[in-house]
């Protein structure tokens, strides 16, 4: 065997930590499998005297990037900082000095992936990142690798743990958003400010990965829409129980015709499909291709040693990778196609609404769905006495989401109509 | 770009076809993505004359192998003919004579893998198998190389399409085995002669291949237990459902201290566990890694498109080590473990029996459940009156087979005791 390769570790926190214990408590048996030895060289810390849950070699810690940059052994650069900046730039030098680089960082690529990709190629470096989406699922290379004899249709993800623990807790529990939410900052699945989790913005920049990969087109955060899933009540819940629905926050591409669909919000989703089930803090993947049908990946999505099984992979593709010379083994190929604006998308929707219970007024309210071209595939009205407004539940067949807004301020200026309390989009119906 | 790489296809039949639909149709985009021109260069058929499903030249077809393994242009070799033999010794001569090999042959890989492996290994070249388990879902290489930083624990199974529907049509519409077993053959999804499938056979084989590759150990058929569905009553089901499981067939396979289980049978799993909403002709492969924790790969386990998809994926592969001269990325180590014989398995059991309906009975079982150190979780006794003896339903805490073995002659001695109708295995009660 040649001498050791030399790696660069940036960042040494939850899945930093996770990564070094996988590599030494599996040193052997990694090196074998990878076909040589290895070592890591510096790690990137700000802090020299934290106290580390790991046992490493102090000298083997700095706070200067530029220790593991200009470092002419070291060829291999694993970015585990997180965050936009300055990972960014860090890899973008890393890359440019010809070094690999192995990230989880889901906004640096989700931002930024194109312009890298393309970089580690003109350099013949790899550029890995199975772990910036799904934690420890291998979705990345299984889309890249396994499914190359495929066109992709379709990307249906659970990607966010906080918020699919939340919506688990509400549906089995009965318990208010607030209530959920206060349970999953209590256990850690959700952070102080749970923002970026809960508004979607973390599920769309990974629909950014996996829809640009999946359709080898540069898909930018700008061009997904994205809703959270603050507005899901226990009342949405319990009508999508009695349809035969359970409520997920989905990350959906699909390829259309000429273009892409790419969105992430709570989804009515039937029992039947095979997300219904995934639960917890669990993420799942559903993929449809042309030639290999309906498939799914699921497992843990985040966490320390998931996220860094997926790191040590990616560490042993570019090892191997590095041994024979064959940088990216599988070509991207960037051929832009349009990302249709949601206006475009057609889908089927559940709409609750209170109105008055008296005669006449579903045919009010049906006649506005009728003039924009929403027909319904079925309705529920809980009568609940003459002097409150009751709730009524629409379930529409597919229709553009331009008539469907248009149909909704139709029906919000009905004298009849009190509000119009929850949309939420269907998916998922097997054919 | 270099001249063409020609391959040799062994078989034209559905999956042949299949492969050879998807080469086709995707070969502008295979080949970018390969990095190398190809063309199918021959293919070895049985009959000349026989109409296909798709438009070959008929000059590229030939009834005689050695134009395929005495060419010396054809350098990877795809083998979908089925069967053991002739398909292993036309592996074995093309592997002997320098050529790349890609095959969707579990016959040949579950009683020959490990000499085959070793064999490609020695000559520098790629044997690649990935539609032998689980037709288009990605599960060889993920497991050889996605998860290559874990030590796998544990795999459990739906790896038989054909069982899965069989089981999943008696559950949910409540008829009989042989009904299903009929609705399936007369859909396509079971042969005329089902022993394989029913019997568990063909998911004792996938379980070897999987088994091995995970555990990095060369197990044989022979060291695998299996039982088939066909005693699977509808008061087992009903049973089941009462208690919060399904019925599956599970190929199941464990590492322990010094050693492995490997095993198929009926199981009882708790309707929370991912594999029981697995249903009809699906499979999925759960799998559990110290660093990963838990993961599942769902999808279509059989067909031509799927298991082409499969083949296209590890032709992809085999090129692009070509393209750079790097075979067999991930080193497979062979580390001989033993497996257990299944009198050591330790498992918790469901038994259903049939006894009278009087005082005292229950206790006369208990002892002989106790007497044996088989100690009892829960119990369902349904009366039916003093006259025929009534059905008393078991699960127990997690013993060793022989023990179980050792209780249930005990029982079956008692003179209260009509007959044990059943013996199902529980498994995947998520800790």
């Amino acid at each position: 065997m040649e001498r050791p390769v030399k790696l660069g570790l940036l960042g040494l926190g939850t899945v930093g930590s996770g990564v070094y214990r996988i590599l030494q408590e599996n040193h052997e048996i990694i090196c074998k499998r990878a076909g040589t030895e290895f070592e890591i060289a510096k790690i990137l810390v700000r802090d020299l005297q934290k106290p580390r849950g790991v046992e490493i070699d102090p000298r083997k810690l700095t706070t200067s990037i530029a220790d593991i940059l200009e470092d002419p052994e070291i060829s291999v650069v694993i970015e585990l900082m997180g965050g936009l900046e300055p990972a960014y730039q860090y890899i973008l030098a890393a890359l440019e000095r010809g070094k690999h680089v192995v990230t989880a960082n889901k906004a640096v690529i989700a931002a930024h992936g194109a312009r890298l990709i393309r970089l580690a190629a003109s350099k013949g470096v790899d550029l890995c990142y199975e772990g910036s989406v799904g934690g420890g699922i291998p979705i990345i290379k299984p889309i890249r690798e396994s499914l190359v004899g495929n066109r992709i249709e379709e990307i249906m993800g659970i990607v966010n743990g906080t918020t699919n623990y939340i919506l688990t807790r509400m549906t089995q529990e009965k318990i208010a958003f607030s209530d959920a939410l206060k349970q999953a900052q209590a256990l850690g699945y959700a952070e102080a400010d749970p923002a970026a989790d809960i508004e979607g913005y973390d599920a769309a920049n990974k629909l950014v990965i996996l829809a640009s990969l999946a359709f080898q087109t540069p898909i930018s955060l700008q061009q997904v829409y994205y809703e959270g899933i603050d507005q899901v009540t226990l009342e949405d819940i319990s009508f999508a129980q009695h349809l035969g629905y359970t409520i997920k926050l989905l990350a959906i591409a699909k390829r259309k015709p000429g273009g892409a669909e790419a969105r992430v919000h709570p989804t009515f989703i039937p029992n039947e499909h095979p997300l219904a089930s995934v639960n917890g803090v669990f993420n799942a993947v559903f993929v449809r291709g042309d030639a290999v049908g309906e498939l799914m990946f699921y497992g843990r999505g985040a966490g320390d040693l998931p996220t860094g099984s997926a790191v040590a992979a990616d560490i042993v593709d570019v090892l191997r990778n590095r041994l024979c010379g064959s940088h990216h083994r599988v070509e991207t190929l960037w051929q832009p196609i349009p990302v249709e604006p949601v206006e475009n998308v057609r889908t089927r929707y559940y709409i609750r609404l209170h109105a008055e219970d008296k005669p006449g007024v579903l045919a009010q309210i049906a006649a506005s769905f009728g003039a924009e071209g929403v027909s319904i595939e079925s309705m529920i009205q809980q009568g609940r006495g003459q002097d409150q407004p009751v709730p009524i539940v629409f379930i529409t067949h597919e229709v553009e989401e331009r008539q469907m807004r248009a149909s909704l301020a139709r029906i919000s200026t009905l004298a009849v109509v009190k509000d119009i309390a929850s949309v939420i989009r269907v998916e998922g119906v097997m054919s």
